[in-house]
């Protein structure tokens, strides 16, 4: 369910990016910080893009999680219109993979930043516990829980086995 | 000197993208169609872009050639805002040479279209030709320079000559 | 059915470029804009290809849509012999992605140009609309189509919901 | 000078990436928020660079922009070492121009995050103004600076002219 | 099953390397060569990382062949902790399929190398080669199991028929 | 059948090229010109690389078609020992799809060239047909069947239809 | 001085592509075969081309070298247009560096090959070497001069040194 | 002075990759292990090539750095010919900057391997300093100097001061 009061937002260009977007959603979710997640496409909902972007603060966003692909605009322009951090996943395209939606996110000039992750579901994912470390700077609950994610992180890790026997 | 009532607007994000851009003026002026050029940034001037695309039409604007460079987001959201054509120049960067450019102006999402040329001054110079083109559709007057400009090319390239007897 | 008087002339160099293709064709079609869709091959058909080019005005096209993959010439062909204005489509190869096509058709020299679109599907859909915005500046029926499109394609956007409550 | 009680902290590979990361320094200077600026080599320094990681949290710092070249590694180990907000800047390389500084930077697997900003000089200052973004959430004196900053950034594009006449 | 004591030592990010990774285990275990193979994340277990490093030579380990994909760091974090040669394996990603993975490997600056092989499974393959003619140096009977393995795969080779009749 | 006194030469690394490289056996079948096809890898095989360059000539070989993929070293090395025209197949590799073998094949240093061919099954095919066409210059016999060769290839474009009516 | 009875036809673009195909004229002078060396462009000249294309063989042509850069089509064009084998030497561009003419010449669709030498200098002089090596096939005289030529290429690179002592 | 009695040899294509090998050279030089450093030409001097491969064991060579640019064939043919360890640089090429020397370098098929080093002077150096690395794993007074060279790395880097009061 969509936050009533959400901190972060989770914005992308069409709902096919959410196969992709929704890691970042879940990642949210597990640690339990409000966000809302919508479709606000740059190119064919340019006014709401805007509005968004002017209302973001006021409605108590602090961090914008922006998704979408090929000539990837979104990112940049709600950049454009507040000073809300606003944190760009490079969707992947059909045929050059995520390359152009990379080059159209993190190739900002000088001026207007966009925070870039990684292309597809771990940049995604990568955004969200961002926004979560953003947070954590201020608020020590949630930094204990991020410790406590990179402590479980290490352990899982640390407990993989390879099949060494069966080669 | 800008025109009073200019049929097509050449736009770029800064004063420093007018060393490529101005191939597009200059063919213009070369062919005495009345034109605008303005410094409109999508990062830094986004409501004033938004109001030059919904004011374009109106204002009797045929055709927009749009340069930008990087993170090129001015041609799509221009193309987003109006139903003008909007012609992209995609401007070699610091770096990348243009392809970011590139990939940020010609991967446009189905539904709004962006016709983009070659990166740097070949690519300006020849989207203010197209832009002469579609004017000819309905102007004879331009059909016959554009023929004439053609001829004339042709002319000046079967005219060229290569020092061979210096080898 | 092939249109008696097409205003609109697509053309691609196989017929296994239709798969691509019929997105332009599809889009004209709903716009109710006459079209032809031919196979010209700029490699196996030269001479029809010129013929095509040579002819295209006096059989009323005012634009056309080429699309090519791999080394792409035709649309830049076509525009060397005709001042009709051309909408070029990469069309994805096998290999390279389509980034070959792109190369291939974007980057035409100073004095002929051609308006290059995204790779595949949406670059085909786009230069159709690209096409009807070229003719909308003059046909206000078009126009006022385009208008309805762009407000339905809001619409639709607008209305995209995403299974949050599924994570 | 290097601030006392640094908020953020600038660090690169080697003081040859000065002349990139000087923009970040000096956006911070220029809004009167205390950084310091050091040389942490993740290939030289490896445990100095743990050590860096491992302490900054309780220093004061609150956002690491991290500039590298080459195969990068500094943002994505500061990063994974502790939870503190690291921006990553991919500096610019002698052959591939800084591809390469964008693929390790940016690429980082789920679960360590990095923000990336652009190649090169852009993305340093970027760097620093989305570092500041992120402390305007909380400092309403920095979120006023921040948009004084925009208003001029603004100004200054809307001022500029092109030599149209000169053509 | 993993060796008492290994000479040589496989690590890479996570299990699912294995699938490549593998290629590097079989050949060693061919040669009947002791080796280990464990995850060792860079950026999950960095600690542990600069452990594995920092041990590797007093456990007899005279090679490290290290798979990473991605923004790999692994290798040249292990490369920068130890002077034990470092082999790395680019480990194909999903998206841009391993030059991201190639760049953050192979780019390495002056002073600390990595020995980089090609990206997937022949690059795995090819470490553990490599590792042995490294080891074949000194020891005149890999160095003969070497000259055996060429022999039969030229051998092989020379045995390959290509079904012509069936065109 | 493998011809007795071949006049082409096809040669590729590994019998897994096959898949691409009959493309170019087959059209020499369907023209009807000896040929012989092998397996000679550069990097297994050396040795008999060499001695097949230096025999090709007197066994009246009068072109080689050599495929290979990734670092593809058998075209150069072969036009490295011997004055036969070398005639470059890159095959597609898993991870770079071909962009390696392209780049390993047709940058060779001035002094020893080779012509190289598209990527995959279709610079198969048209390797085979310029070494019909080199043939042709001398032998009226194939140039005729070239000439019908294209006559066909014109009239089956030509022919070609497209579905327009289902759309 | 232009040849009478010309045996090669060097082609390009526009005389600024001397400086790379004088490479390829030099070569030939070098080896006193006769040659012609001539601008015909594609989209400036495209009669002219396809009249050179279909008055080749009659004059005597026996090969054709066609140099052009970005949307390179004048190799593929004349290939199109007769059965003369056409060899493509791919002039570096702007800002792409010729990547974009080398995928707009060596990507030919199957059915009408161009042989692609390297990028620039390099490729012009080897695709002169390499008509020389056509013509060899049948001409004792021009093998013997390249037997020499390869000669003298081996000495000369045996004898270079090294400034070892200078370190 | 070249070594009369060299433990590693350094190849390179041209006394033009001398700029960059040098680096190589001069590392070996500072550790005072014997080198010999000559002109192998792959492609100019094949048969060479295959000599000095074949003789490298017995020469006492134990490891051999190999320069080559563009289609670079040197390292990969070396290490089809005997089992001495081959270290590839790839020497950065005109046009393509060198990613067309990486590709022929590190891509190669599963059988022969190559250890790559980075594009350029830092490869040259670190192809050296991974020799040494190898040698050090028998040679104690090796490796005492490497841990020295890193020591000293170390305290280079960590004296190196920025410019901040400068701002």
């Amino acid at each position: 369910m969509q936050a009533d009061h959400p901190v972060i937002g989770i914005v992308m260009g069409s709902n096919s990016d959410w196969e992709v977007m929704q890691n970042a959603a879940r990642m949210l979710k597990d640690f339990g910080v409000a966000f809302e997640a919508r479709v606000v496409s740059a190119h064919r909902m340019p006014d709401e893009m805007f509005e968004y972007a002017e209302t973001a603060a006021q409605r108590g966003i602090k961090a914008i999680i922006a998704g979408a692909g090929g000539a990837a605009h979104l990112p940049g322009m709600l950049a454009a219109k507040c000073i809300v951090p606003v944190l760009g996943v490079p969707v992947p395209s059909k045929y050059l993979r995520g390359v152009d939606s990379l080059h159209s996110i993190v190739q900002m000039p000088k001026g207007v930043p966009v925070a870039t992750f990684a292309i597809g579901e771990a940049g995604a994912a990568n955004a969200a516990l961002f926004a979560l470390q953003m947070l954590a700077v201020e608020d020590k609950e949630i930094a204990r829980k991020l410790a406590d994610f990179r402590f479980a992180q290490n352990a899982k890790a640390r407990a993989m086995t390879l099949p060494v026997d069966e080669l």
